[in-house]
């Protein structure tokens, strides 16, 4: 009312920083003895693991195929690959300093090795190793293993600036004509993810062929308008960088914009003519003439004709890099996770520590947790889920107060009165839509429940990813 | 009958070899650019990924947190931790190829990393990166972070002489006094898991104090009671190698005999009194002199005295080497996985590839895969499965040989009959326990269901990890 004193206009509280929340939420340190490489602390990984298991469970639908590959390849394979050449700067050497382990080259001297930057030779090994033909293409494969990039020293910070870090890393092996399909379903994917972590909006961004390029024109110009036809069908607004690409092939950008309006570079596609060529990738195919330029026949004598072809590769990562996309999340969110993301889900608080209302509060977290069976039988499957108990002899208030602090998606408090009569009173404000009213989020707040329901009530926001 | 000519004495089979097994499945492969690091192919990855879920749903109720540690520390770590001096020749030497991107020591030299061989350090330092409570132990870490030996090349083969494998490392951080409930614990997870696993029955063996020895005799031979305690009440025989301990602390080897009598090493837990000294590893306890020797009181003047006491650390692993519990479980399983670690757990064959039978065989596979939902909508966490389909033109008898030979667990066969009835026809007779009937087995071959109902046949399989 005009009674009162005006509003004072409050100062804009600092962004979030991630390194902040990364210690105050205890997901990740570091250490001087590794300078770079994130420490994920157990509610760190717990959120890394969802994420790749997020990405696994979709891979089943595009079609990748994870696999496990080496952490060290010999520096004859880097020569190959062209990083040798172009990268060295960037990697780690990897050497034997027991002389009579080493591998020794033909010429006699020790074999050293680099420790990998990147997934894409071990994948091309992995193609070369059996003889493929058009009807196996497309050959996608998942990987999530540790990179390596020497970083200065200077520039580490968090999650965002690190030597170490893991990607959601594909590669897809295709024929010619597939390109734009490949494309297509490579954006869905990546619009579906960025909607689940609702991390709004995003541009894309198409990097055409550079002045210096190798290969084929023709190549260029085709698979170009492949992307852009993909692109148009997105439905989504993008952009072009003429002249940006990569010497070996055109790509596509996404580039996240947060509440700051700081741009993220996240996800990309890279195209890529080159590595295949360097691996001597190749797979039978009818027609192959036509098959190279991404075109097809009926003529039963063109058709007559098996040859060799090589395959186009296509760099991808949905995330980029995880430990990135984590920075992002944990400022974006502000220490207020989904609930399928956070690693702090439920805690069971006691109003006292007399024996029943303990004993009630453990087989509450057990039937949580889905360790409610015979010890002798292993934990199934279908179990998840981070729950906690404080059972602690503190008041009952600054418990409640030190869970919300924490930032527990589900506070459920057990009295004695709950013990008799089997339930307990759950505290779920922290589900309620953003933009939920005061009624609604009251209807959350003394929910009386037994610990089967909370179950199937946190279940099913785990299921949708919520 | 006795006019039959007299069967001949077949001669035994050789034994199965996992390194013909796993090209025959497509397990894994080994390229000459990484010698001793497998590269798991998509069938291999799934098994891998299938036995470290099974581990991580386990860790959960034994109270394990999973953490991510980096991969190369400074050599400072490694003189620290005591591997220079006891395992330089194992390790691999990690350096910068860019000077003027290398870590610098204060002496002015380029930092050399080691790449870590074990987690233990690289878990001490996060038991160090907070002040600890009695209250808060036993802490318990898993990692199950790629670790490289440099084991020599003569030696290396498939997945048992390997120099880059994955363990189900896990460090406990104990009071004196927790160890027997521990080792107890840790045992139980052991006859677990092999009860799992159906790998027969294995011995145990408690390796003593040797004559050379580090530490106070007083915590030897409390730490080797509590072991033998906890190996009296597992129930199951065990054995003592006196004087065969590490010198840092006793131990106990679990030993697998395989069907040839071949005996593997394959769990251990391992005491280690010296490496939390090393790392200055501490936590608060009232009364210290007696909590160090894994007594209590009730004397309020003696708990009055807060102090701090260096903790008990518990080196184990349950599997040991992923890579060589996998070596030995395709040489057990001979190729027969049970159902819920099949790669190939189920193949759909049309009788031909008219488009009704081709559309309801992708409509099956999709419902198996829990993919038959919205696009739009990311795909559930509760899917699972490795699910194929063969709408080859080939003729249906030699699909189903090669589905048969290929291992799959359940066949589904689908012909125009079974579109119209919304149906499909299932073999499942490898479901069958080896001990069946030929009337049992029969009741598995014709099973004429929806694919909800396989889908649910299937959870079942998976949800018992049978
Ligand atoms: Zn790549
Ligand atoms: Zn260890």
């Amino acid at each position: 009312c005009s009674s009162c004193p005006p509003e004072q206009a409050t100062p804009k509280p600092p962004p979030p920083d991630h390194r902040d929340l990364g210690t105050q939420q205890e997901l990740f340190t570091t250490s001087f003895y590794s300078p770079g490489s994130a420490i994920f602390l157990p509610n760190g990984a717990r959120i890394f693991n969802r994420l790749v298991d997020f990405l696994r469970k979709q891979y089943v639908r595009h079609g990748f195929q994870e696999v496990i590959t080496p952490t060290i390849y010999k520096k004859a394979l880097w020569a190959k690959s062209g990083h040798l050449e172009n990268y060295a700067e960037d990697m780690y050497t990897v050497t034997s300093t027991s002389p009579s382990r080493a591998e020794v080259t033909e010429a006699g001297e020790e074999d050293e090795y680099g420790l990998k930057p990147m997934n894409c030779p071990g994948h091309c090994l992995i193609f070369a190793s059996q003889l493929r033909s058009y009807r196996d293409l497309p050959i996608r494969y998942a990987d999530f293993s540790p990179l390596h990039r020497n970083e200065i020293s200077g520039a580490l910070s968090g999650l965002t600036r690190v030597r170490r870090f893991h990607q959601d890393d594909g590669h897809i092996f295709c024929r010619p004509l597939q390109i734009e399909e490949e494309i297509r379903k490579t954006l869905e994917f990546i619009r579906l993810t960025y909607g689940v972590f609702r991390l709004g909006s995003y541009r894309l961004a198409l990097s055409t062929r550079p002045e210096r390029y190798m290969g084929d024109l023709e190549d260029w110009e085709q698979a170009e308008n492949a992307l852009k036809r993909a692109l148009d069908a997105s439905g989504q607004p993008w952009t072009i960088n003429e002249g940006d690409g990569a010497f070996y092939g055109p790509k596509i950008d996404i580039v996240l914009k947060d509440s700051d309006g700081k741009e993220h570079q996240t996800a990309t596609i890279q195209l890529d003519f080159q590595l295949p060529k360097r691996f001597n990738l190749e797979y039978m195919a009818p027609a192959p003439l036509l098959e190279k330029r991404g075109e097809t026949t009926t003529d039963p004598e063109l058709l007559a004709h098996y040859g060799p072809v090589a395959p186009v590769m296509i760099h991808r990562a949905v995330l980029g890099s995880v430990e990135r996309l984590m920075a992002l999340l944990i400022e974006h969110y502000n220490g207020k996770w989904p609930f399928w993301l956070n690693p702090r889900q439920a805690v069971i608080v006691t109003v006292n520590d007399t024996e029943p209302v303990v004993k009630w509060a453990q087989h509450t977290r057990n039937v949580l947790l889905g360790i409610d069976s015979d010890v002798d039988a292993p934990v199934s499957p279908t179990n998840f889920g981070a729950v906690d108990v404080d059972e602690s002899t503190r008041p009952l208030s600054k418990k409640i107060m030190e869970a919300k602090a924490k930032g527990y998606g589900v506070i459920a408090v057990i009295g004695l009165r709950d013990v008799a009569a089997g339930t307990i009173m759950v505290d779920a404000t922290s589900f309620a839509p953003a933009d939920a009213s005061e009624e609604e989020k009251k209807k959350l707040k003394g929910l009386k429940m037994t610990p089967e329901e909370l179950l199937d009530f946190m279940k099913k926001k785990v299921t949708a990813y919520a």
